[in-house]
């Protein structure tokens, strides 16, 4: 159930962001539409197929429903700027929910604490990643965006808290919030990643 | 049999268009072949690991010669302006004969119908898009080209014909002859999909 | 005992090679780590889900270890000219290795030699795709390295050693060694890999 609800907001987040920017490439309905599929279900089939689990959409094609609907409503009806600010913000929230939902799922199946949380971050940023590569857009990662740094913030909160004893509901909930408050202040106030120090 | 042939159809069509692609870059023999069997077996290895199935090649090598084979024709032998029309009538019905396959196989998982034409569509479009981005090259989405579309209209063409009582071969032959008629004529009439209308 | 060694040392390598590109492109810690990681144990990863095996740094937090700790070193301390010339033999040797190590688990798991040697191949080359892609960097396939051809050979090496009845031992030597001498001397006399003829 958290789970599910995590994973919905996450898919639906993704997919809608995922549209605005097909649009803006000017790309057709049906691709964009794929684009949003993989953008929404891509991180948490990585997650699933790693951890050799039945991969989470094909028994509920809502999933996919939810992928294609936000990319029809994004691309016919559009978004301008207002609605850019919140799709930001729905972005972050839909990073940390998935990298708390990947680190909560792989700590289900047995997975040691440091691993479930890198199983959080890829599931949180692999499907944005994918995304950014098959439309041969800038990969996220270049650009230096607090975005790989929320993910790791959620993941290690949520599996911190639990491991500290706090129940699950609780620590999801912290963790997810976290890792968006992070983001959105970073995209807010022009937070970012620091370069690397120059060579000794 | 009938997914047998329509995969050799699909593997042999995307191997050989991916080397025509490879050569005209300069690519060397060695990534060449690697650059098709990507293509040719990219889209059936993720239908496969996705539905959990053992992947087709690993017991079937056949296909792995296919596509190393496609590859040394085509980069030792060439391919000239003729020829190249023929690779891409050719790569149309590897496209839809991969959609419909998909859709095929899904269904024999017991997958429902929606799903099954996503993974159509996946098994389709996944090992030419793979096989852009380890390239370097412009990946198919941003161009405008009926691609994703023609997987899509095979793929709900079978799973509807099936749906409604048709055996499988004639709904499988049906299916791949209406997405390579759809890409052919978009390509020689220069259909082009549609851009997203202005914001509101 | 002898594939864990061998996969260290890929790992390792590719951590530490990886995050001097990542460096050199002005890339923040955590995203570099994320890139170290994938290059690390990305081939490995595809290998154990081609073959339907549990993947291998799931129980083995320190492999995960590794390449964070590489990334961290290679970041924070830097690699001048000197070192990189240390770094380019290592990262030879970690293609080696994994073509090795690839086709030698895929022998382990029944598959026949022509496969084997594919998924030897795949191992070795497809983490350090998939980081170059992922970091928008120009993909290794459409230089002219001696870069597959090095991995095809350690890979064939090795499974014509072990069919002629050559304990494993030695011929994963071997193969590794071969493939790492054929890219260093490449690298060193500048051989290139041919390009295509001209159309007949």
């Amino acid at each position: 159930m958290l789970t599910a609800v995590l994973d919905y907001v996450g898919v639906a987040t993704f997919a809608m962001v995922s549209t605005v920017g097909a649009r803006d490439r000017g790309l057709d309905p049906v691709s964009s539409a794929l684009l949003a599929t993989v953008a929404g279900v891509g991180g948490g089939t990585l997650r699933d197929l790693l951890l050799d689990r039945p991969v989470f959409w094909l028994a509920a094609p809502g999933y996919l429903y939810v992928c294609a609907g936000a990319a029809a409503l994004v691309w016919f009806v559009g978004a301008g700027p207002r609605r850019r600010a919140t799709l930001l913000v729905l972005d972050a929230s839909g990073i940390s929910a998935f990298a708390v939902v990947g680190a909560l799922i792989a700590r289900e199946e047995g997975v040691v604490a440091p691993v479930a949380v890198v199983m959080g971050i890829l599931t949180a940023t692999c499907g944005g990643i994918l995304r950014d590569v098959l439309a041969g857009e800038r990969a996220v990662l270049v650009r230096k965006d607090v975005y790989v740094t929320a993910a790791l913030l959620s993941a290690v909160a949520f599996v911190v808290a639990v491991e500290a004893g706090l129940p699950r509901v609780p620590a999801a909930v912290g963790g997810a919030v976290l890792g968006t408050v992070l983001r959105v202040l970073a995209i807010t106030l022009g937070w970012r990643m620091p370069a690397p120090p120059r060579w000794g």
